[in-house]
């Protein structure tokens, strides 16, 4: 069995994995509980990962990475954005 | 300035950034707005890594993806154990 497998199957998973995310948050519209610190460490993180494929120009790592930063900057971007939102809300109606 | 330094720092962010989230969950006693769906996927393709880490004997890809797997399994195992610990209770006090 090609060991590549595993990797293509790990990189198409661990990726993918941030689109229900993603889904969850646009449907609940808020992600309180998803830790700020998290997403920012990680969107660097996967901001490295993007600079080292390119370097090494290696595809599968520039592809994957640019598609989970793309996943992961939106859920950031809607939690803040819906944080906000409940924040003025809150302070209209309570 | 060597390439491998963008590779190791990527790294070490993108698995040292679900520390804050498992601090957060044990925190908060809870993690309803993380997706379940997202957790499961992602510790598949991180056991995909672990896999593909052994096979061609990368020594970097197997130690960031086993600790990466233990704060995941352990954000999975809070999430759906005060998950359930909330149900209870409102069980018996609403």
């Amino acid at each position: 069995m090609n060991v590549d497998i595993f990797g293509y199957f790990a990189a198409i998973l661990t990726t993918a994995a941030f689109l229900p995310q993603l889904i969850k948050t646009l449907k609940t519209k808020k992600a309180d509980d998803v830790s700020l610190t998290t997403l920012i460490m990680f969107i660097i993180g996967v901001l490295s990962w993007i600079i080292y494929g390119y370097k090494i120009s290696s595809a599968p790592i520039l592809i994957a990475n640019l598609i989970t930063l793309v996943l992961n900057l939106l859920i950031l971007i809607f939690k803040i954005y819906f944080s906000k939102k409940t924040k003025i809300n809150k302070t209209y109606f309570f």
